[in-house]
């Protein structure tokens, strides 16, 4: 019963959370693309950054909070570079998710002339879930990448005790939709488990995972109830990982890690921001012209991939696949899946926006 | 006395390595950059990939075996392409180390014109140690990333039974010179351990760490002499970041990777080949203008930096700095280490490449 789906169509989930967006003062503009990202998300049943967190996170951080919260309105400042594949950009703490679309589009129209294009990000706001921004672009065709600086550092560097680091995510998709009906996604964040998760272990009273995190005094613990930070996943590998997230955000202007998403506190003169990268390379320039048995780029891709679920291995899943899968769902019931208690929270949502939300025409599934 | 090491003056490693080269067939320029790359192994004190480990390769698997060698005296054949800041090359089998620093050089010198450059290499040979190309780059002021799919599937997908991946490495490095005294390089295979290292606790009797082997049924084990393949490290993130490896080459013209490194055994008109793809990403290109306290964007990286390595975490290594300590140790000696052992295996090289080779002039240290 508590499993049991509500087909929302797509048109009343975007009507609202546009309604929402605009009501705390967004333009028509970024409302669109706020309700762009939050189908998106919901599409692919990403619970932890559909709609409902998008508008809560603007909530606690984001444009109803002074100072440097989200800036509904803000322009991007774009510099003058003589880089002709790159761009660099001043977010102005402008709504992430409209940022970050736009540099996705950015990416691929440079990647068309120049076979890769990227662009980087100063003074950014979250955009929530880097996977929906690498899928979009794959199923576009391209091989789209991002990484960005957490707003918190709770994660010790490899060796060390205190925590330093973001859970700096990476997400890589690839077009591997003509080849296997579905594009390759690489989305993770950097720490073997997220503080989110931490809290949920806590509650439900079990031990984290071997590696997770460390107690208040550095030492590596299981129980949720001791622990101070998080640990990179895979020991220093996950540690040089996590490391070039901050990297970027170092060369493209960010703040010292510890400060970041503590303005309050600062020190006068320093940052407190995140950063975003995005890059995108067109298949095309990678293609050397010679396939094996006269193979299409994407038919070499597809043989590549069978290989490697083939042999014993064909019960493994590859990474995205999950997504893709409750893509299908939504496809198959013409909407977006949400549960009893989402739709009770999408009701105060649109109560906030003012506007009417009846839920009874909406399919059980 | 086992690790007293002997100083080897840098020119004559290179004459010697360079003569064993040319002795082998390989041309001037080839043996100069295999050359090039040996010092720069032996420089940074990896010994897995000296001199020695490139000239034995070359044995096992080059120069000296038919069919599908490594092809002394290849010429690259670099293709048409509409793609102003991307190469796409057919590397015909040439000496690995020669194509790599190729690459990197013609994606430093299009990331100075387009901000970004990249360069994908089909019918490659084994470049060795991919950080020592992009410590070179980030020496001159770059931030560089190669990956290459590696010659074997040794490696198990996340949840599967038989090995369809390669160790599949990537490697980045940093412009930190300035910064902190080194580039920073995050470089190492996607298994949690090389088979290398499984042999070696074989001969010593000891337990691998978890997460490392599968016996011959697929199920994990820490017992070396039950290893048939390897696992990915960190579980399905490390099973992603090797896949990247594979689909990079899927879409450059690779082979599948169950085939690749056995040309005797192919089916008819399927190849066997590896892949190389290098990126170069000038940092003037992701520069926003607006670092903190009007710090430079050098001082900006290493502001960063020391807020990562400060607040009890003083002792943390940052990646690429065992490798910076041993080149220090190579410029205050001024030249390379080896120990005894590994100067008799050179006698032998000198001895086939027919050239003199005294060693008791070399400083012990």
């Amino acid at each position: 019963m508590s499993d049991t789906q509500f087909v929302m169509p797509v048109d009343v989930h975007n009507n609202l959370v546009e309604a929402a967006y605009r009501k705390r003062g967004y333009t028509d503009d970024e409302a669109k693309q706020a309700s762009r990202f939050c189908e998106l998300a919901a599409w692919h049943g990403i619970k932890t950054h559909n709609a409902l967190k998008a508008l809560h996170l603007d909530e606690l951080f984001g444009s109803q909070v002074k100072p440097q919260g989200c800036v509904p309105g803000a322009t991007i400042d774009k510099r003058d570079t003589k880089f002709a594949a790159s761009e660099q950009w001043n977010g102005n703490f402008k709504l992430g998710q409209a940022v970050a679309f736009e540099a996705m589009d950015t990416c691929m129209k440079l990647a068309d002339k120049y076979g890769v294009g990227q662009v980087s990000v100063d003074n950014a706001f979250h955009y929530l879930w880097g996977g929906g921004y690498v899928i979009d672009a794959a199923n576009k065709g391209y091989i789209a990448y991002t990484n960005c600086t957490s707003t918190l550092a709770e994660v010790v560097p490899f060796g060390g005790k205190f925590p330093t680091l973001g859970t700096n995510p990476h997400s890589w998709a690839f077009p591997t939709t003509d080849a296997i009906g579905f594009p390759i996604c690489i989305d993770w964040a950097t720490s073997t488990v997220a503080m989110g998760r931490v809290q949920q272990f806590k509650r439900e009273g079990k031990t984290l995972p071997p590696g997770s995190a460390v107690d208040a005094n550095g030492k590596e613990t299981t129980d949720p109830n001791q622990v101070k930070a998080l640990l990179p996943f895979g020991a220093h590998k996950g540690y040089g990982l996590s490391l070039i997230n901050e990297l970027y955000g170092g060369l493209i202007g960010g703040s010292l890690p510890t400060l970041r998403g503590k303005p309050a506190t600062k020190p006068a003169g320093e940052k407190t921001v995140s950063n975003f990268y995005f890059q995108v390379i067109h298949p095309d320039a990678m293609n050397c012209g010679g396939y094996a048995k006269g193979r299409t780029q994407s038919d070499n891709l597809k043989a590549v991939i069978d290989d490697i679920l083939g042999h014993g291995n064909e019960s493994c899943l590859l990474p995205g696949q999950i997504e893709a899968r409750s893509a299908a769902a939504s496809a198959r019931h013409n909407g977006l899946l949400f549960t009893a208690k989402e739709l009770d929270e999408f009701k105060h949502v649109a109560d906030e926006a003012g506007i009417s939300f009846d839920t009874s025409s909406f399919a059980a599934v």
